[in-house]
């Protein structure tokens, strides 16, 4: 078998796991290492070497043989894998707690993730400046999508708002939603959905304490 | 081999997937419906029908061809697994915007996992009550964790300042920490310890439209 053909479908834990060693090769390059061991990734990830190794194999990476990967270049890699290596321009609609902490989130603006917009239906929220941007009305949504080239829009508002928040996006063109509220929404199959759902890793805690 | 084996180690993927499982049983239950395919579920969570059949297979719970899953029991089964049907007490170090919008968030109430100490560096946030807590200064850490027990810890503070908070928390015999601040933290190997990586979504979005 051949892991280097591309061609071959990335599991999504794959991807996810692609975002980890990103960022722990990232705190490895500022220590002024230039190459890492699938073993030291492990160790950074948690991950085991044998899940490194395989990841990696997947976009036909492979570490050498007592040398390891080339610390630079496969950052380089991972972040044009990724799609993190061009700007991609974010709306945010809900801007309470959770916006405003994920238009402050560094982990956000350092990689090309660019909140450019962000909404409310809140009357005492809308005009107000929030990290930069003047909050906008909800009914702006669709013409800001259109006309400001928005790839991507965040959805933190309750859950009984965000199925016509998401309608509204994907009508004026948007191509991915990121979910945060705790509600399964429906899009077109050409749109990509991801959910975060913030009591999973609780409850993966939970399970872990009560095994 | 047997499936029903309740030794044989579960992939952290698949305790992910039961907390989705979960959640739609909720919906599902509440639409009134008694029973539900592995198809139905499939199609509610986004995994397919093999997956999910694999996944509850691992705690003996098959559904009968043709019926499905009892929604009910197999709901409060879950729940067990997932440690959700006891109370689990959790302090919150880092009230900014995040830990605000955590201590709000509905789907840690109602299951079971409840904030019961919020903790806080800055001078003008000590003392003011967030979400029915009074914040406490970080000092008071170690002290709420021996006498109020504290199961948990959620760290939403700053990148830099998470390793301290941690081993406080550890050190006072937390035995689960959920950490948020976007750094690498160090635990000792009986402390569960979780990582929320924000950026991890946005980049399996970014990821997906790059392909």
């Amino acid at each position: 078998m051949d892991d280097s053909n591309p061609r071959r479908p990335v599991p999504p834990t794959t991807v996810r796991r692609l975002s980890t060693y990103y960022r722990v090769l990232g705190t490895v390059q500022s220590d002024g290492q230039t190459s890492v061991s699938s073993e030291t990734l492990a160790s950074l990830t948690g991950f085991t070497a044998a899940q490194v190794r395989r990841d990696l194999a997947y976009f036909g990476s492979f570490g050498k043989r007592g040398v390891g990967y080339a610390v630079s270049s496969l950052r380089q890699r991972l972040a044009a894998i990724l799609g993190i290596d061009r700007g991609w321009r974010i709306g945010l609609v809900g801007v309470g707690n959770l916006g405003r902490a994920l238009m402050a989130y560094p982990g956000f603006n350092n990689q090309g993730f660019d909140v450019v917009a962000a909404f409310d239906s809140d009357a005492d929220v809308i005009g107000s400046r929030v990290n930069g941007q003047y909050v906008r009305p909800v009914d702006a949504l669709a013409d800001a999508v259109r006309g400001e080239h928005i790839d991507m829009v965040i959805v933190t508002v309750p859950a009984g708002a965000a199925q016509k928040v998401v309608d509204q996006a994907v009508a004026a063109g948007v191509r991915a939603i990121l979910n945060f509220a705790p509600t399964q929404l429906r899009v077109p199959s050409h749109v990509q959905l991801s959910n975060v759902d913030l009591a999973v890793e609780v409850e993966y805690l939970s399970y872990s304490l009560a095994e």
